[in-house]
């Protein structure tokens, strides 16, 4: 076996990784039949390692051996499954820096924000350890006599996680903690543009399996496509598939589900607000902007896109923020101080240029920013601050990348409305001290998004 | 006004209904701008009244009233909501053997089955008020110092509800005594051959609101069809639809719903099979499939279509069986003593007819019945058992009357395989009287249905 | 049978007393060999009708008729229990004026208060009809194959139930409401003073269990004092014995009831606080406090009995206090506009004419009342308010009148000190607006009591 | 230091433990002024290693440090909390062997049930784990506008635990791990007789605390006897007691506790049954009595004490019990194959002995063994099978040890009421085949026990 050439990727080996990966993790076996791709590191372009994607044939084969371990799994009580998803906590803590550094290296994040990712799943572990003493069905009394009613909760059988670049191991940590210890085997098709993360962690867990006699089918993990992504939507022998991604393939995985009655569940887009209230603490909320809103350079789905001001404290917030933001760092996301890498893809680059563009077109103002690193061969952006009406097109759109629109409002009414005003709708803050309007901004008629934050935002937690 | 001319329509006039009425349910008034329709008796074809549909303005009309209406009702505190709901309880008790005997005119169930739906509505209605003070949201403990995360549950606004023949107001029951409850107003689209039955329970509803000061548009209604139905489907002012019927028509709703991410709820088709064991209570087993495959003749999502019997009494319950379905007495569903009732519809009866001829040319031997009864005017078929290889086509199909298949099986797991061997699977049952087969057919490798009784069949709960 | 002479008194007749009631409910038949007593009306000490409380032998032959009910009634199928209840709630629906006005008259508590209690257990029934579909087990997940386990909720069979005068039926009805539905009989014994409530009461629900044919001895009853609590206490046939009351006698019944490895549900003393800080809305504080403070003439678990204000706003609470106290209607708690009625016996007043020398013996200033009200038959005070320190020993006891103590406090720390620096520790209140002292004040460093109030006190909540 | 001096002692040194060895963890620092005891091996009554007992002063030194680390710790954030609990999991999974061999060498039972009971801890850690992120509290909507009701869980406090020698860790951990992750301290105080399990434990968890910088305090141990029970059971400063221990104590501890009004968690006696019907598995019947009434050497509190069986099945299971019952290997409990272990100590076998007589002196019939084992050092006695009448007084109480009461039966409910006939009633257990009693037993007119077993006993649960 050859090892990897540049020093910085020698890590990579304790990983189980190599210049060269099969990238089908098929009835306990390491394979790939497909074609050829590369691992690029958005950070240069350069080549990290190649994997050899799945064909439709691994695929096939994959899920034959996934159903075969699917009927042995679910008949193992939840309990000695949480055992298994324990171990699988425990590897992961021995290889979070590792696991953390790789996550980075290839989706190009922060350190810190590749091993928060990785912690993560740890976490989740522990959380699914002890929810698999928890399974509770009922027992319902029944209005007739000597008749009772269960509600008992039987493993679906498998389930299919297809994840995406911007956290390329923690949403298929989340999904596949709790299938498993529910019964269910996985089938994992990790995104396309960072195959080593899904092979270094599909690695950990078939670790697991095998120490403990396992199927390692139980698992099972696939590099590809839209093919291979397609072939699990229309997979009668998958009855939940879960995705993450954009609202476009979303909405096509969703529906292909859907039409043989399976269940899907989705995670899509979010155009997340800020709201700031006259009497906010105008401090917490900057420094809360400025990651909401530059955190994984502005790939998040909860990153904050929409910054809305009361007018009277309109121009102190948005001076400080210009503040803040030219003293962010950007930079290789491995080297301490960074706060802002790469973006994902030289593809997310253009589309960010081309999205400055459409702003520009439609009245919006850029007042800091706006404009690509032209001297990296990375696909490194400014963080970009515009102001612009909130009735502007772009707006009601997400901008994959660390560009803040602001916007100004009267009345907490108007603010909740404008917040309420796009069609994503899945994160939002607001900055106030007021009681009254806490409980007005989570009740029936405030924000429509299914988190609702108060003081603070996500910057923590993923996706 | 002119009144009813038949004897046995006059207490029609009770429940507010008049020879010809108006279908839309509109901002708290009657209208209706649509076609004309007969609702007819489906024992002898003759029509019990005229309805007005509802036009596709009148949908509009209706559509804005509720949306207004909305936001008052999802302010008022759940428990005053659901005093509202406890006294559209008490106006159905008041009005329970009217509602039911006209659910048994309009729809054809016997009698006891018609008041049966309408109590099963008053049921709902006393835990929904229970419900009302129990909403309850959670307080989720953070990882995160003086930070709190907090589970609340809002409305969703409207609900939509489309509910089938068969059961004309207790599935509207079903859903919107939770809806309403929940802070969600309620807009119903009713069978198109049960307008009179989506009447006189609007009537009922609308009473309570009235009376309480409230606004009508909290419950709309519509009486009508497809063009109602897909107008509701694709009605972003709608964020749930809940669909009652056809796999065909379901699929339709569903992706018509979910194509703009609203949530659909779904209660299709059945195909459901009774196990009989070698160890079973062969008379009480006999008694229960009596009443499941014939009760509302056939014409029941949960009827029991598929019997599997144990090689060892497989002719002692067929035997059985044919003696009891020689005793059912056919008629009209309003008198006394009958037990099988007419089809919904002529269109109905003549799919029984070429249901059989179906059954006949894929090698299925009529055991008993196997006939329309030609002399009345009505819809009334035979009750029809049918000995078939569970290899047939038909046998995958729901064939919606009074048609018995049976099948002999040699062990539990080859009866388990029959029973999963249908794509409908909603309810199933096994008789027998060891616990060991029973936690089997309830366990991870038993039943693939929802609905897994032990020695009962679902008679009384209906749908 | 004679009525009642006085006019006022002939409502009672409506409820089935007469000017002599036997007042025991054993077996389904009401009798009584005890001692005779005469119910007074506080507002004036004249007698209102007597009684022939229980005497043990008529303890010992209902609780023999109840053990033998339990095992009937514990039999009937939850959901069939909740309809009993419901039917319960309708009667006490039809009777809610009446039963109010007699709570009213013979307690002292003003009309408004005397319906609303009616009223909580109208509610209760409401609440505990969906409950009884809702008594839910639970099967959890073993570690080992093939075994599964199951949390079922059977009854405990006899409930007992030991009431104080100041709710005489609210608290029944909690008890009694949750009991019946999860298949408990209830023995219960009202307070000696309000023997009519009692009876009235039990005879609304002996009605209802008459109407549907079950024993009578489902709900047994008695009037009567210490004898047959402590019998009740003692008794091993009582696995669970609720008592409200003081904490004196509430600590004999629980090492009585514990002696046996039975369960004791104890309601017991109050000493209660509202805290107002600097940024309080004012006028919403001394609303809150003249009613927590006045209502139920202070005879209230939860009455305030401490005011703590913030130095910066001590004057000026305190004198718009003064303000409303002076407008206080003192009078018949029947007559329309009174807002404090009498206190229930002589021996209050007594006590609280002794209790006001105590105070003003450790150093309390009275800066408004402080006298009996002389002119009266009845057994009127005057609403008091005290400035004191809150290290006097009268402070930290429950003195059970119209009488509050203000103090002063500096910081928050201070107040919480304070509010938890009694033993009794029940309700506690703090006026703010600022969310940081909110969740402060009701996290793990915040009021030591089960009840944390916020911008509100409980005044409507009885009891 | 001097090690220990006897080969088979030497791997406590690993537990941290001496040859002498203070017996209070008080404010992270070991102590101990009080008696100086010794700790037994009971399989030859020689001397394992020396302790210094708590003082009251030492008592009172380390509640004043356990009441101040108290409010720290109540303060960090829950999932916080459940990860030291984790790191308490891992540190005992690293010490499993040592402390389980401890536990077998300490109390006597042999080794798999020594380690089996600290296998039961690290189980409950990762419970607890799971918990720490699942403490919710609720938000219950309110029947007012613009107010909601929240049920918060704030910690207790400290909570303080007395546990009994028969599970000198694991009840321990059943308490310190819940107590723990909700945010309270943990005051333990060990059986008088194992104080090197409590030692050695007390040491891991002290190991853990100190690793992550938090206080010691938080975790107080004591080793002693009824003086430092009395102190904790008194002691205001500590709101919940968790008592493990004989009835007689129990009820003591009780009492004191709730004298002032606190909470009190009592595990007592057990006299619990198996009842075989006539159709059961007799081979599983039989291999199920022997483990439960052998185990431990009959020292659980759910030993199985009486043995039901149907007549028809009487001579048939007793013989074979008999014949498994010769084959028993009593004698070491740390050796290999060994089954039955000594009893704990000299005064336990010597009530054996007493305990023999009576049951001869009210027409017990020894059916096998009956007598101790003279020849031996250690505290030996011969598995024992009685014939008897339920009536006997001896059936009625709990000999602590391998002593089982067999008794006929001729129908079910006759085996229900001699199951429900004793005072002490833990566990029961029932084998048959038949649904019908099956549920029977399990609902309102079956097992008074809290624990209701179907063909099965727990034999492996411990306590």
């Amino acid at each position: 076996m050859v090892g990897f050439t540049k020093k910085e990727h020698q890590f990579l080996s304790e990983l189980g990784l190599a210049p060269r990966n099969p990238g089908s993790f098929v009835n306990g076996i390491w394979k790939g039949s497909g074609p050829v791709v590369s691992s690029l590191n958005p950070a240069n372009n350069q080549v990290i390692a190649e994997v050899v994607e799945a064909s439709l044939e691994d695929y096939e084969e994959g899920m034959q051996a996934c159903a075969g371990a699917t009927r042995i799994w679910m008949q193992i009580p939840a309990p000695k499954r949480g055992e298994i998803v324990r171990q699988i906590g425990d590897a992961l803590r021995g290889k979070l820096h590792e696991l953390g550094r790789l996550v980075s290296l290839e989706m190009g994040k922060i350190l810190p924000e590749g091993i928060g990712e990785v912690q993560e799943i740890i976490d989740m572990c522990d959380y699914a350890v002890g929810l698999s003493r928890q399974l509770n069905g009922s027992i319902i009394p029944s209005e007739r006599p000597n008749h009772m009613m269960m509600e008992v909760w039987n493993p679906l059988g498998i389930v299919g996680v297809i994840t995406a670049f911007n956290f390329p191991c923690a949403v298929l940590g989340w999904n596949a903690c709790i299938a498993l210890v529910c019964g269910n085997s996985v089938v994992w098709k990790g995104a396309p543009t960072t195959p080593l993360v899904t092979i270094a962690m599909t690695k950990i867990i078939a670790s697991v399996l095998e120490k403990n006699n396992l199927p390692g089918a139980i698992f099972t993990a696939f590099c590809g496509g839209a093919e291979v992504g397609q072939a699990l939507a229309a997979d009668t022998r998958v009855p939940l598939v879960s995705f993450t991604g954009s609202t476009k393939v979303g909405l096509a995985v969703q529906q292909k589900v859907n039409e043989r009655f399976g269940k899907s569940l989705l995670e899509l887009s979010g155009n997340n607000a800020i709201i700031v209230m006259d009497d906010a603490d105008i401090q917490l909320a900057v420094r809360s902007v400025l990651f909401a809103a530059v955190g994984t350079a502005g790939q998040r789905c909860t990153t904050c896109r929409r910054l809305l001001l009361h007018e009277s404290i309109y121009q102190t917030v948005l001076d400080q923020l210009i503040e803040v933001y030219k003293q962010v760092r950007i930079g290789d996301p491995l080297e301490k101080g960074t706060l802002l890498g790469p973006l994902h893809t030289s593809a997310s680059k253009e589309n960010f240029v081309k999205g400055i563009q459409a702003i520009k077109s439609q009245g919006g103002k850029i007042v800091t920013g706006g404009s690509a690193v032209l001297e990296s061969e990375g696909n490194f952006v400014q963080p970009t601050i515009v102001e612009i009406s909130p009735s502007a097109p772009v707006v009601k759109e997400e901008l994959f990348g660390p560009v803040l629109y602001v916007m100004k409002f009267q009345t907490l009414k108007e603010a909740i409305e404008i917040n309420n005003s796009v069609p994503q709708g899945l994160s939002s803050s607001i900055f106030t001290r007021r009681p009254e309007i806490i409980f007005k901004w989570i009740g029936p008629v405030g924000s429509d998004c299914g988190i609702v934050n108060v003081n603070i935002f996500l910057q923590m937690v993923l996706k």
